[in-house]
This record gives C-alpha cells, structure tokens and sequence, in this order.
C-alpha cells in the first residue's frame, strides 16, 4: 500500500485512531465523537453530558426495577462520613483512607492577604466524601435492627461517591463516580451468602441482557477482595483490547461491620446476635464497559435496550418543495413508532444529511431510518443498521418495519452480544505453567489465561504480574476455586 | 373536661402533640410515626428512609417527565467546585460561601499522637461542596456555546447539595438535601425571561396537580432574590399553621453569570454575545410542605398521585381455617388493581389488624381496602379513603372497585387541594398600614397579609419585620409588583 492508500484506507472510519492503532486513545476519541462526557475543570472529575446521561439514566431505570423486584428499597444517607467512623474496620480503613476527600471548613473567608477566598471555620471532627457507605449505613441498620422480624434488611441508594484517583479516564476511573450501592442485612451467615450470589446473578442478568455484555463471573482471590470482606464476588467483563473490566462486585461482609457498627438483633432463640451484611455495587464505569465491549472504528454502538434513540430518523430532503410533506411524514412514522414504545426522533436539525448519517453511526444509535421523496411516495423507509452498516440497508412499507423494529432491535442486541462473546470466548487460553503465562503475554497476546489457582502462590508470579501488570480476576464457580482468570485490566 | 376526658380525647389521634398544641413538634412526629426520615450522625444531614424516598422518586419522576417535554436535557456535573469558581460572581460569592463545606486534603493517615484518622496531602486549591451549580455549569455551557445556534441550551441536573445549616429541620432545612437545579442559556434577555417565568408556572402545575399543594406565585422582591439573579420567580405554599414555604424558585440571571463565566456566542449578526441564563430548582423541602400542607393529627396524607403505595390491602382473618383463602382473594384484587396501573400491596405481615389500619393511617396511604371473610364470600371488599376516615368507608363489589379506584384517587387529589386552598384563601388579608399587620401578627393571627409593596419601604418596616419574623414571600403578578405578601416562613 502506498502512502496514499493507507490514508485513504484510514478515512473511511469516522474514529482516529482506530482501535487497532491506540486502543486507548480510540475510546477517548469515541466519547467525544458521542458527545458523551469531558474532563473537569475539578480534578478527576468528569462531567458526564446530555447524551451520555441518557445512557446512564436507562441502565438506571431498568436496574432498579430489577433490584425492586428483589424486594430492595432505594434510601439515602449523608454524603459525609464522620472520619471516626472510617478507622472502625481495620481493613475498611486501609482500603478507603488513602484516596478520600476530607472536609475540613464550613465556612469560606476573604483572604486580605492573597485575594480571593480561604477557608474558616474548622471543623471538630472533619469528614470525608463517601467512597462508598458501609460505614455510614452499618451505623443506622444498627437503630434499626433490633429483632429478627427486622430482617432481611434490603437497602440501596443511587449515589455520587468519590475516591481520589491519581490517572483517571472518562467513566472508567474518576474521582466521583454515580453509582447503586447495596447494603443487606440477613440474621445468618448463609442467608448473606445467598444473597450475595443472587445480586451477583442480577448483575449478570443485567449486563448480559440489557447491556450485550458477556461477563464471567466468580469469586476474587484473597488479594482483590474488597476491605472488610470475607468474599468477594465479581462479574468480569472482556474489552476488545482483551483487558478486563471488572464490571461488578457483590461482597459478603459476615458480621465484619456487624460488629464495627453494632448490628445486632435478638434472634429467634431470643439471645443476640451480630447480622450478616452484604454490599453490592455497579457504577457509571459500566458506560466505559460497554463502550469498549461493542463500540468501532466509526464509533460508538449502544445496545438498543439502553439506547436513548433506538431510532433516528433522517429526512432526506432534495426538493425544497416537498420538504413539508417528508417532515409530516416522518412524523408519521414517529408516532406509530412511539406507539410501539420505541424511543425515536426525527433529525431535523440544519445540517448536511451527510453529516446527519455520521453523527447517528458516531453516535451508535440502533437503527437509522432514511426517509427521502422516493421513500415517502412509495409509503415506504430505508432502514440501516448500526452493527452490521450498509450491508443491512433494506427498504421496506412503513407498516412492516413497525411491526418488525421490536424484533429487529433485540436481533441487534442478540448480534452485539454473540459478537462480544464469540471475541471474549476465543481469547481464553488455559495454561499450566508460569513460563507458558509469561510467553503469551510477552509476544504481545492479549485476553485471559485461565489456569491453576495455586500458580499464583508461585514466588514467580509476582515478577510476571508486575511485568505485565497482570491481575487475578475472578475465580469461576464451576471450578471450585481450583482455576482463576488472569489478566491485564481496566 | 376533667382531666381524664381531655386525655381520652388526646388520645384519640395517633400524633402526640397535635397540630394546635405544637404545630414543629407535630411535624417531627408525623415524620417519625410515617418513618419517613430521621436525623444522622452528620451534623444537619438526614437519612432519608425507604417510605420517605418512594415518595421523592415518584415526585422525581413525574416531574422528570414534565421538564423532558420542554425539550431539558438531564446530565451531571462534578460535586466539588474551585473555591476560585465562587468568587468570580459577586454577589453570588456574598450569598453562599458563607456556609458551605470545604475539602482541603486528599488523603487521611493515622494520627500517631492522638490515635484515629487526621487529614493529610493539603490541595492546592481548596474545593467547596457545590451548594448550587451556576458556577460550574457557567463553566461548560462557555466552552458548548460557540454559535447561536448551539442555544436554547437547556441542561438540569438531580443532584445532592450542601448548604452549611445552623438550625435543621427535617427535610425543610438541611445540610444536604437533594434537588433538581436547570440551567437554561439564551440568546435573548426576552426568551430568558420568558423561560424563567415559564419554568415557574411548570413547578406551579407540579405542585397543584401532582402535590395537591395549592400555591400563590411571584416575583421575589429585591432583598429576597438569589444572589447574581436580576429577577427571582417564586412559588409559596400555605402550611397549616399559616406559616409561608418557598416551595420552588426560578431566576432571571441576565449576563451575569454569562459574564463571570465568559459564555459567549456568535450572534446572528455576526457578532459576539453574551448569553443570558437562568436557573430554577425544587428539592426534597417539597416533601416538608406536603407534610405541612395535608397531614393531620393521625398522621401523614400523602397525595395520591405521589403516594408509594395508593391502595393498601389489610387481610382481616377471624377464623385461621379461612385465612389461605382470604389472601388468596386479596392476591386476585391486587392483580385486577396493578392491571389499572394502581401502586398496592397487602399488608402481610405478622403484626395485629388494628396496628396495620394505624399504621396505614400514620403513613398516609390515600385508600384502605380491608378484606375479611363477609367480604370475601360476598366477593366484596370495603374501602377507606384516608382523606375523610371512616365516614367514607364503604362496601361493593371487587368490579365496581376497580372500575371506580382511579377516580376516588383523583376526588381524593381534588379534596387535599381543596381543603389546602381554601384554608389558604381564608388566611390572606389585605391590609394597608403597618399598624394593621403588627396588631394582626401581635394577637397571634396565622396567614398572610397582602399590602402594598411601598409599605416595605417605610423605616418602621424593618422593626415589625424583625419582630415577627416576618418576610416579604411574592409580589403577585397580577398586581404588576405593586401588592406583596407578607409572612412567617419556614
């Protein structure tokens, strides 16, 4: 290929780099193209735009209808957490202390001397902004709790939380993050455990199903366990990069905080016991999951069930005099798709149809509908989808593609799911050997070795993980704990 | 009445003390007894519990979807902001760093000397947690506003704020609180206007026809306004005790923020132009005035269309041997009532049928449904609306009560919004002097006075103000500024 060639080769994507060029570069790139998110003017902080938001909010309505229908109800507790609260459990503090913002004043003063404003008025006891609110909720589930008719305790808030991160990236590290966080509580230990494997079924449920994300799902070596825990449970997803990200965790806590916070409740045996508690949590990293799990080198792909346009319609107008009756038209078809609650609009914004096409494939929208003169007199649309590109162009009469747009969606989601999966299952390498682990990754392979769990307690493994900065990420249940997933990881 | 009496007649309410005898004592116990929400262990911050938050998430919601028709775009913006942020608007700096909380460090080590957690890895630039967002959104709507076509832009925000309170009340005034904050950009100081005043009349529908909160609206005056705002829209609702609640504000903010934040655009003329703002919020205060708007000695009345659970069942058992049967056939009325789109449950909990019809009462849930076996066999069931008790209570058929269920929620709507209107409109006086409102207030009168607006500017004012801490609420549009309402506030 010459010079040129390449270039023009390279045009043809809407996203520079491509993936294969810069993986990490190419998600930033894509974010922007989406309109998605942007860095702050605080550090770490991102600001997550309209678009963006609107993805969130759809992963958020369907999930809490899931965790509801799990007999969970939404509360909220303080932003803050009292600094004492933090040293309660010994592990919890070691986790979460060292990247926390601490409030220190309630009061802003003008500075005299340099100008501007400082701070006054320090506080007795400083507090820190939530990383997440086992303390915070441990101390009131110990008001509430005080028979066994209590529990099960089921709690969840939806929440901003902050965790002060050194290198942050758009949704997938950031120093505030949204977030549910479950908190149960239960009168025994198995009950706990129960439960924490159901959530942890939920989030697969949810990830597979709604977001198109095929994830593995396990148990967390000792190391990776969350502070405070006995187990921790997590659902691992595989980018396109063969990284992972882990996309969810479910905790189970035993009386851990039961006895930092005083849970305790008088059983049926009518003596006291500690609750068991657990802790489970998805956040807006999802986002950064599902955009490196479906998106392309033209962009952004959503799956269609948290699309926020499932269907953009496009009018292709040539005759300035018949511009009136395509817009009616297109209307037309609004309506009844929005009748078949199809969450659907009409471009009709100043801007070359060109432009229009680009911005719904940088935008991953489902399905682009093209509605022009030819279309319109013939009481039909052109439709194309997102997954497949102009291979599935098909026009068709209006009344088919209604009757037809449901199962063409979920066909696009089964598509973006069997894809990711096919991907994710033929990067999965079983190993026996360190120096097997340390060839693969050393010829530049990407994607996950499954191999004995007891390789890991090898003095070697250490150099190989630091080499290649590589992490056990979960341990799959079918194996008992004798196999674990070893990665690069987001 | 003997003292004896006086006690049987006290304890024929289920709120201790009544609204007459202690009108904030009553509140906290109506809060308490609907276990809505209690205090934290964070100074000023409460714990919303589930009951109180499904009232919140369902006020979110309904009015999610009231701003979504106005073409408002939902996304997120970060938590903290740069204390630099807040000086660049004057008197907006004057208004709120005054009370706000500061992070000043990253991290937490442990304190050797005194043992615990201290601050450590001071910032640079000190952040506050937001109490508002102008100055953060001003930041990104600078950089997304290039041209005039990048306006209207209509963003808004449900997010947590703190605002560093001295006195708290339960969900009227706390440290944190959550809300909505919108932050519409135009081209025009008309269209600004135009949509400040616009935003109010969308809360005033909100809180008429989904709160059942009866509300008089206006312009703020001068003293009263948000700090950077030209022009303050409010919406003030009558509590029981004749107290006024600011229970939303929409603000004309011209250029100001614009120019502190540098948010420009190409007008249509080719020229640079300052855009022209505004912003408008509602909060969790809003449950703090349906309280005080409807409840009553028994209780919480929660509006129906808000209300978590609109229709509660209470399975009356007499005779073991039917009781399979008898939450068999609630089972089947719930179904036909979800089927309506109806929120009910059964109350299925092991607990006495006189503490479950109580605790409905308390909690306010709008319609009672006991089923015994009379009931039952006669495929009745019995109704109660909470609004009017027993006097409403009524027997008919299963059909005829799914038929009729939505329209006694609406009579119940239209009853609440009555009752509140009309105690509203018995409490406004129109008064002319000064010497009025003092002899009106001095003997204890509960209400609003309406006077002139120049009566505000009479010296003696400020004394009469001081003395009966009394405000200046809204100078209704109607009288084109010249007439205002006087009162106490929450």
């Amino acid at each position: 290929m010459t010079q040129t060639q390449k270039q023009n080769k390279k045009q043809k994507t809407a996203i520079t780099p491509t993936r294969e060029e810069n993986f990490p570069e190419w998600y930033q790139q894509v974010i922007k193209a989406a309109d998605m998110a942007e860095n702050s003017p605080v550090r770490g902080c991102m600001i997550i735009k309209p678009y963006g938001y609107a993805i969130w909010e759809n992963m958020q309505r369907i999930f809490d209808g899931m965790i509801k229908e799990c007999g969970v109800d939404n509360a909220y507790f303080p932003l803050l957490i009292p600094i004492s609260f933090m040293s309660r459990e010994a592990e919890h503090v070691d986790g979460f202390a060292k990247e926390c913002a601490v409030v220190t004043h309630h009061r802003l003063v003008v500075d005299e001397e340099n100008g501007g404003l400082k701070p006054a008025s320090p506080l007795e006891e400083p507090y820190i902004v939530r990383p997440t609110s086992e303390t915070i909720i441990g101390d009131s589930m110990a008001r509430w709790t005080t028979s066994y008719r209590d529990l099960p305790l089921k709690l969840n808030q939806w929440a901003n939380v902050m965790r002060w991160e050194m290198r942050t990236r758009l949704f997938l590290r950031t120093s505030e993050f949204l977030w549910q966080e479950g908190h149960n509580a239960f009168e025994t230990g198995e009950e706990a455990r129960e439960d924490a494997l159901k959530m942890l079924n939920v989030y697969k449920d949810f990830a597979e199903n709604t977001l198109a994300m095929p994830v593995l799902i396990g148990e967390k070596t000792a190391d990776e366990r969350f502070p405070g825990a006995i187990a921790t449970f997590a659902m691992e997803g595989m980018m396109q990069d063969g990284k992972a990200l882990q996309a969810g965790t479910s905790h189970d806590l035993s009386t851990n905080f039961a006895k930092s916070f005083d849970i305790k409740f008088q059983g049926r045996d009518g003596k006291e016991h500690y609750a068991h508690t657990t802790s489970w949590g998805i956040s807006t990293r999802l986002i950064g999951g599902v955009i490196m799990t479906h998106a392309d080198d033209d962009g952004l792909i959503v799956p269609p069930r948290i699309a926020p346009h499932q269907v953009v319609i496009i009018p292709v107008v040539r005759d300035d005099s018949r511009a009136e009756d395509i817009n009616a038209y297109a209307d037309k078809v609004v309506a009844e798709l929005k009748a078949q609650g199809i969450r659907v609009k009409v471009d009709d914004r100043e801007m070359r149809v060109p432009d229009k096409m680009w911005d719904s494939i940088k935008k991953g929208v489902p399905l682009r509908v093209e509605i022009g003169e030819r279309e319109m007199d013939a009481g039909t649309l052109t439709h194309v989808r997102r997954d497949i590109g102009r291979d599935s162009k098909e026009t068709c009469a209006v009344d088919e593609f209604v009757e037809k747009v449901s199962s063409i969606l979920d066909s696009i989601h089964d598509g973006l799911f069997k894809r990711a999966r096919d991907f994710r299952d033929s990067h999965i390498y079983d190993m026996s050997s360190l120096d097997e682990m340390r060839d693969f990754f050393k010829k530049g392979n990407i994607g996950f070795v499954r191999v004995d769990t007891k390789l890991l307690e090898q003095p070697a493994f250490e150099a190989l993980k630091k080499e290649y900065s590589l992490t056990p990420r979960c341990m799959p249940f079918e194996d008992n704990g004798d196999k674990v997933y070893v990665g690069k990881s987001y």
